[in-house]
């Protein structure tokens, strides 16, 4: 019931979207209707939902997040990546889509967007596609 | 399962109460214990649980969110709502409540909200009521 | 199938580790494979999973949230904690974790804390503990 989907992100911060890959597992599961939990099992990263069309779209989100969250400042934790911890926390570390007759129920512009925000790394994601129960 | 709300906000900035709404789509669908989940398929709008008895907290809540994500920036995205796409993510697509004993579980003060960044539109927030299973 | 953890609060802000408590819960349950649901019934707290290895994390989210949402600005909400509602809403106030063979399925740096904005004060984090239908 939990799947993975390997992620290896390039850059400290980048949005590397996963619909596809989720709309794909969603539909090996067979599962009609229920719902699809993704879960990140990092601490620097997170997941979100936001525009797919345009990618400036999560480019001003990461942007944004750098102004909020500088990367350097006087931070206590001594790693370098504090920043990627506050911001992992700010955007969330799971999210959850609906599914109906066999497919994701997503807005017209929406697309599901994994956050690295202390990159690059070898990631996962974790997902949970639970049918309603009869 | 899944129910919809239909809101209709009138400002490009705004926080709809909707727990009397989502009260009763869980009355209406018989569950005794489960859960209800609230899903927003926009990308510059948001679900948020939040102080419902004096209103100047949702007013408070969308005020610094514009000062920390101001509506004129240097954003890429070019349609003008850069601002709102932030917003959504920042705030997050989702929620979930407790249902027990046929009642939403809020604390005495919560309420549950839509946050409208780029209105105004017509907007949906959907709902899936999940009983226990036996 | 809805637990409570109680937590007093001694400080105005402050983040409290809740990972063992959740993992009792979760074994007490007996649930082998299903997903732990965690709701603040608070609207001046919140729930988030970040690093539990070194205690300075926590500690500069809770700063930078400070920065970013100052306690004293130019709020409406008469009560003198509007900084904290601010916070809990971007914070969220609930959190999900998976359940695998019985465990936890977090990553290894990955720890379950409660966010308290409005200390000092007793609070509550409800769980929800949901083993998959057959």
């Amino acid at each position: 019931m939990i799947e993975r989907i390997r992620i290896n992100t390039r850059s400290r911060v980048e949005c590397h979207e996963l619909t596809r890959e989720v709309r794909e597992k969603v539909k090996a599961s067979g599962t009609t209707n229920g719902l699809c939990y993704l879960f990140v099992p990092h601490t620097t990263a997170a997941v979100t939902l936001n525009e797919h069309a345009d990618p400036s779209v999560m480019k001003d989100i990461s942007r944004q997040l750098g102004k909020l969250v500088p990367e350097h400042n006087d931070y206590s934790h001594a790693e370098g990546n504090a920043d990627a911890h506050i911001k992992a926390s700010l955007m969330g570390s799971s999210a959850v889509v609906f599914i109906e007759g066999g497919e994701l129920v997503l807005g017209t512009w929406q697309g599901v967007f994994f956050c690295e925000f202390d990159g690059p790394r070898s990631r996962t994601v974790i997902l949970k596609i639970a049918g309603d129960s009869a």
